[in-house]
């Protein structure tokens, strides 16, 4: 087993997999949706939600003008409309029309809503700020969509039900294990 | 099925399963370790990694000092490791010493590095900013360590070689599945 130390980092894919989402944004009459992979929770209360994206994109436009975007969490299943608004640019086509996708209304917002989403988080922008070739863009999350049989009486996801979208890199995509171990932090943390 | 709409965000952990990592810190000759899943890459070039981590954190502390941290990418065979640094604190035990954890040697900064990480980046502080109940905290990556076994020839994780570890909230760990599928953007983005 080699370990390889090196200060050229390269293209940097260790930190896959991640949970891959779509970003949806509106202004000015004009919506679109891309895919993400660099997103993250940053607090619970309040909760705030980050995801870093390039100032090239259409969507960031959007939600400079707007200040508003939507994070919406697709199951496996439609890991293809993933990579077609992935592939896709808003600036050129519709990709709402072009690949069909159904929304639902937003409640506290304008950003579109993914109806195959079995989550989904309506954003208000309060930080926009650029870091290196990307923007992070922090939202509060004024509203929660989600399918309450996705989820388990605990509130984490229930993987007998739904199976997450996850990205490797390289339009590789995958889901998670059925199974999982329950680690309970307090007795790990004595042993 | 029934869509939940709601402005109650509760605990919101519809955004997992997220990778666990082992975020480690030293500073005045005490070192850390603690779990972490609310991390994401912002930039490629330069190569920017962010993690957002509660003040009251003693590996916060100790960031906040020596302007370096390191993130560790375990293997699931090691998801006990994550959930003992994750349930015990750093100011009260030396968590390398109690929990037996083999270390690397650092090369461009003196964050502790896991030997028993397929991955782990060095990264030396950019940026730290308070969100809500937590901080961001951004840093460029200075160095990598990675067993090269652990990736394929295009740098993806080789999910036949190592399963990374994912957390789904609430204590449960799990792994990703085995197969995966390719699915070309450029194809999918002109359906």
């Amino acid at each position: 087993m080699t370990k390889l130390v090196t200060e050229d980092t390269g293209a940097f894919y260790q930190y896959y997999p991640r949970v891959a989402v779509v970003v949806t944004a509106q202004a000015s009459g004009r919506a679109n949706a891309m895919a993400a992979a660099w997103h993250t929770s940053i607090s619970a209360e309040p909760p705030l939600y980050g995801v870093a994206i390039s100032a090239k994109r259409f969507t960031y436009q959007l939600i400079a003008e707007s200040k508003e975007f939507g994070i919406n969490f697709l199951p496996f299943a439609k890991a293809e409309l993933v990579a077609s608004v992935g592939g896709s640019k808003g600036s050129e086509v519709d990709k709402f029309h072009r690949f069909n996708i159904a929304r639902e209304k937003p409640v506290k917002t304008a950003v579109p809503i993914l109806k195959a989403a079995y989550a989904a988080y309506e954003c208000k922008l309060v930080d926009d700020r650029g870091y290196g070739d990307h923007r992070l863009l922090v939202g509060e999350i004024v509203a929660v969509h989600v399918l309450r049989e996705a989820l388990t009486p605990e509130e984490t996801l229930d993987l007998a039900k739904v199976s997450p979208i996850l990205y490797l890199g390289h339009d590789l995509y995958l889901t998670t294990s059925k199974d999982m171990t329950y680690l309970d932090r307090k007795v790990y943390g004595k042993r």
